[in-house]
């Protein structure tokens, strides 16, 4: 039977962190199929200038075998409000093999209720609301705890999904997808100088998305503030 | 002024080609503006299970600052005989800082005659045919000749755009474009091993990319296989 692996699309989202993983699994062979799943098949905004559309919806996939949750700033935290999102999360997550997120996306997970007491990651800017879904931050790229696997910030995905796609088809498919999308990376300024980086100063910035995303969901803004 | 890096959509792109480097300058400042630009507005589909939407088109698009055009597999071999698009990179060549592709999408810059006798790459499956557009096939992960920049194959465009986010903006802004997608790869099997890598098997089948995408096109079909 074919295991279908799902990318949840939902309005705000950063493309990367959804798209960055597909890439991989879709190389995978055909005993694995890859959708995109939203409430509905119309095009919704993304965080930059790109606009997504599903292939499937929440109503029509009831049995996935894997679901990976893209996470952004402002339409992610919002997300972590959307009763629809969370139910179908927490429906399927009961057969899932794997529940998966990227970057913010595990704060849609924390949400679901499905990181109480386990390791989790996410981008750096927001690891510190980990906690308030009852998750214990790493600062590990990706990590696997089983039927939860989370990723860091955004290009992160890949590297998470590399590691889904050894795990569900063998080291040869992984290496094999990892030649097709040729991922031998190089940035030109090297690995992140985590040292040098002056992460507080974005602290402000990334409060500010919080507040802003659920300034009509009293309840949830002050579990992640209060 | 703003300045425009604009993304080309066309059916069946592989979406990572251009939400990679999208993610990138769509992280610089106010300075620049990043755009998606197609025929016209309504979805297309990738070449997995995700449709994308462009925001302008090619009309409405005269004066960009930056090209960057996404490969694939038959949809870009296709692209290569599109000559509604074709005459658009060509017209707005003209006063672009800056023609880049990622991956094949170097072919529909060959076709679109901009590549002759100029240093380039492409996806490594399809570097024999680099020469048939008068370019010089290189193996560097990105090759910046100027006004023409091109990378390898998919992933390579995220490490081209941090290149032009550090032409552009400097090194300050392309290093903060790469802390906020915290692109600090650890591939969970390692860079990729090109000694150990059975590229020869592929050749069938990209070959077979080309003639399945170019059957209704003879002319370019001889030129690239003749």
């Amino acid at each position: 039977m074919t295991k279908t692996i799902a990318y949840v699309l939902y309005p705000g989202l950063t493309a990367l962190d959804l798209v960055g993983p597909l890439t991989v699994t879709a190389a995978l062979g055909p005993e694995f199929e890859t959708v995109v799943v939203a409430r509905d098949l119309e095009p919704i905004d993304s965080d930059a200038a790109l606009r997504l559309a599903a292939t499937t919806t929440f109503a029509d996939l009831t049995d996935p075998y894997c679901v990976v949750v893209p996470g952004g700033t402002i339409g992610t935290l919002a997300a972590c409000a959307d009763e629809e999102l969370l139910d179908w999360l927490r429906a399927v997550s009961a057969t899932a093999e794997v529940m998966a997120s990227v970057c913010t996306g595990s704060l849609i997970l924390g949400a679901a209720g499905l990181l109480e007491g386990r390791p989790a990651t996410t981008h750096w800017g927001f690891r510190d609301l980990l906690p308030r879904f009852g998750a214990v931050p790493s600062t590990e790229r990706w990590v696997d705890d089983g039927d939860v696997v989370t990723a860091a910030g955004v290009s992160a995905g890949i590297d998470m999904a590399l590691h889904l796609a050894r795990r569900f088809a063998g080291e040869d498919a992984a290496r094999a997808a990892q030649l097709v999308i040729e991922y031998d990376p190089e940035p030109p300024l090297g690995p992140i100088d985590w040292e040098a980086a002056d992460l507080p100063s974005y602290q402000p910035i990334m409060r500010e998305v919080v507040r802003t995303a659920l300034a009509d969901h009293p309840d949830l803004l002050a579990r992640l503030t209060g």
